[in-house]
């Protein structure tokens, strides 16, 4: 079990010099809201799986800096003694809230929100950052492989290509989150306690003088479930032939384990797959498994299904472990209120000239409606967080970008859920994690309230994210009053 | 400083079971070679940067089943009591060789070499690959982003956006091997001890009233060095005069700072800092520095600079610290030679349909043939471990894909390093590791040694990696001996 690390420093040094300005200065005590959001869904889809909060608690519960630390922080002569006093004394004091592990979400969301002391708030963004960006993605990426491969399993096989070792332990729990049936990760494995699984590799059959030796050899060792890799010599003049003398041994001697097949590794899959299939189903081996790898991803699965390939289990490496095509989350933290000198919380937003770049100013919350004879998603509204929805009244939908696009639900007709939990009340955890498998369970009830059209990868129908009035009259106010600061 | 963890289960399930497999077998004390290479150089680039042995050391000195994952292995029902005996007692006794960290390296070339007995061999394939495909590919990524910025500096800024807590923490070392000046990171400054870099955040211009405020406060806390991040509101007509404002204060005090300016994190930044360049240098602040962010690559960088962009520091984030147009570096790991019954090692070599994908057999070293008049590298020769090169004598090289196409060295024109360093003896760490610091001043100087035309993005010249005659000879028998196997 690897030991628990104190990542405090795992920070940018901006976010310490800043909050040495902070503790320098009357704001060192002023409430802040951050909240975590992203821009864009990975690969274009229609969503993404949001994962990671497990992470991100254990890191806040663990929050402090040691005299190893301080003493380096010292050696950069950068922080007053003060500073380093009030350091070597910290802890987290702040309210954390967060939409749970597991949860589809949508750009613009506050999935993660901060609230604390400007200085704590700030010192805690990059590492939430890292945790959530790394796991949403693989989670999201996940998903779609899993969504490609239907009713197939999927395996995660990534651990070597991962980038670095807490993107392979981390990334095979997103993985089960968003979808695989099991891991090849060891300590992932141990740390999550969820399915592990494998086959061999090539080096196993090229130890033996034969390929049939190779298998014999690996059956005996491993007679209550066994699958080859058939691809080291050639596949359908040697591989298959050499499988299925061995599984005829057993079967012969009526000991023929539940799970039993070969891996195809290389080669045209499609082809193959469908070749294999017909030498299995003619030799009388229409339970033999098929196991496909080599550098899939979701769109090569699409590819070859529909080319009819037959296969029964997917292992995916590399495209998921990293989700090689996109392979960044893209999530920001921002500031979106802090206390003025009266100690009311004043709503800030960062302007950008692309409006779908301004942030949401303000303390807020996520209600995500329900059509009530589906059960999918409508759509999700943000609001300011004292605001509460009745859902006996209609309800008037509309677009923030394009206001006058206007939907009414009738009162009734849909059902309402508020998003975000209370994961750190006041620098105290309230909150317990589901487990790994839980979470996963989670997501697959979460997935199933998206339309089809919304899991699709090409031009998939985006889930409308609105504004409240309330918090939209708000967001307008403060543009109009920036727009007066600027050119008046 | 994070705890040394016990990576050990940081392995693919299919590496215990095979060690198992080799365990019950007359095969667990038979000695394997086995091959780090990877195929294809990242981003089709001429070259890749070694790095991750330092890791590779710490991981493989520290490999020991501990009672909790005997436990968990033994709650698998996959390995005998025997087994897990064997496990608990473990300890590397193998040999390691591989070429030093910041040495450029080219595909199919043994980057790493392990002579082990086949058990302990394939137990450290998953944790080895992982660890050297994710630092050889940020260092290489970050050599790539550094070329393009040219004499200006290179600061790794991604640590939020990178693939999990290790990928920024390591990721950064290997951006500081690869060329970056500094990082953000500030628990990667403490392990490696690297300079640290950072600027500040919109959230903090953000929680005060006035940007001029925020600027002044950050001046009157950093006096000996500030640059304000200058796009909160309006770069050229807020940020920029205001930045000017805070250093005309200083400088008419006579304190201004050897290090001040501004950031740039958004807009046309070719545009912008032209622009802000005029401005500081007509306010009498030639020396003010301009650094840019935003979603920068090598490919920007270069396209930034043809534009004229006036930049003097480059910060580069998510593209770096994930590779994000290439994020995986795809080291493979195969068996290039096995002991026989007699005690031989017996060279083995795994076939494939494509020419380039088949391995080099046996145990083997890389010379590494420089030109004696330019220092720069005229080749690199894969050879068996017995070989010698004499520089005296005339050296004749061919492109193994392409046998009839030769070169002839004259004696006493070429130099010849070899690039394999012993690391473990026989379970002992023999090696030293430099500084990460030392790494990148090794690197810097293994990047002079790259002629122009291989560092370039678009059509790298490559650089020949050429076969011994011997070694080429005893590959050819291989293959021969295979297509006898197969069609005769």
């Amino acid at each position: 079990m690897t030991t628990k690390r104190n990542l405090t420093l795992l920070t940018d040094l901006y976010e310490l010099t800043m909050m040495q300005g902070y503790f320098k200065n009357e704001k060192r005590n002023k409430i802040a809201v951050f909240d975590v959001f992203y821009r864009k869904n990975p690969l274009d889809g229609g969503y993404a799986i949001f994962a990671g909060l497990e992470q991100v608690i254990e890191y806040v519960k663990n929050l402090h800096f040691d005299e190893d630390s301080i003493n380096y922080l010292r050696s950069l002569n950068l922080f007053g003694e003060d500073f380093l006093d009030y350091l070597a004394s910290f802890r987290f004091t702040g309210t954390i809230y967060s939409v749970p592990e597991g949860t589809v979400i949508f750009p613009s969301e506050p999935i993660v929100k901060v609230i604390a002391p400007v200085m704590q708030a700030q010192l805690v963004e990059t590492a939430i950052l890292n945790i959530i960006n790394h796991q949403s993605l693989i989670a999201t990426k996940a998903a779609r492989v899993c969504h490609a491969a239907g009713d197939k399993p999927v395996f995660e096989f990534g651990a070597r290509r991962a980038q670095g070792p807490d993107a392979s332990i981390y990334g095979a729990r997103a993985a089960i989150i968003g979808g695989c049936l099991g891991t090849s990760n060891v300590i992932s494995g141990q740390m999550f306690d969820v399915p592990l699984t494998g086959t061999n590799a090539h080096a196993w059959m090229m130890s033996f003088d034969t390929e049939l030796e190779a298998f014999e050899e690996y059956a005996r060792i491993y007679p209550k479930g066994f699958t080859f890799v058939a691809d080291t010599y050639d596949t359908l003049k040697s591989g298959v032939p050499n499988a299925i003398k061995v599984f005829q041994k057993y079967k012969d001697k009526g000991e023929l384990p539940a799970v039993y097949g070969i891996r195809l590794d290389s080669g045209d899959l499609a082809y193959l797959s469908k070749e294999v299939r017909k030498m299995f189903d003619k030799a009388g081996f229409p339970d033999a498994r098929i196991i496909v790898s080599n550098d899939l991803d979701e769109f090569l699965i699409h590819s070859l299904k529909t080319q009819g390939a037959k296969v029964d289990v997917w292992a995916v490496g590399t495209h998921l472990i990293t989700s090689k095509d996109w392979a960044s989350f893209g999530g920001v933290y921002k500031l979106a209120a802090i206390e003025n000198d009266k100690g009311e919380l004043t709503p800030k937003i960062k302007f950008s000239e692309n409006i779908e770049k301004n942030t949401n100013p303000g303390n807020k919350k996520i209600f995500r409606i329900y059509d009530n004879e589906t059960g999918k998603i409508k759509a999700d509204l943000i609001c300011l967080a004292d605001e509460t929805l009745n859902e006996s009244e209609d309800l008037l939908l509309f677009d923030p970008m394009s206001p006058w696009k206007k939907t009414c639900l009738d009162g009734g007709t849909y059902k309402v859920r508020e998003l975000l939990a209370c994961i750190f009340d006041k620098g105290n955890c309230i909150y317990n994690s589901p487990t790994t498998n839980e979470i996963k369970e989670i997501c697959k009830k979460e997935k199933a309230t998206l339309w089809d059209e919304t899991k699709r990868f090409a031009n998939p129908t985006p889930v409308w994210v609105d504004l409240s009035q309330k918090l939209f009259d708000l967001k307008m106010d403060l543009f109009n009053k920036n727009a007066k600061h600027k050119y008046h």
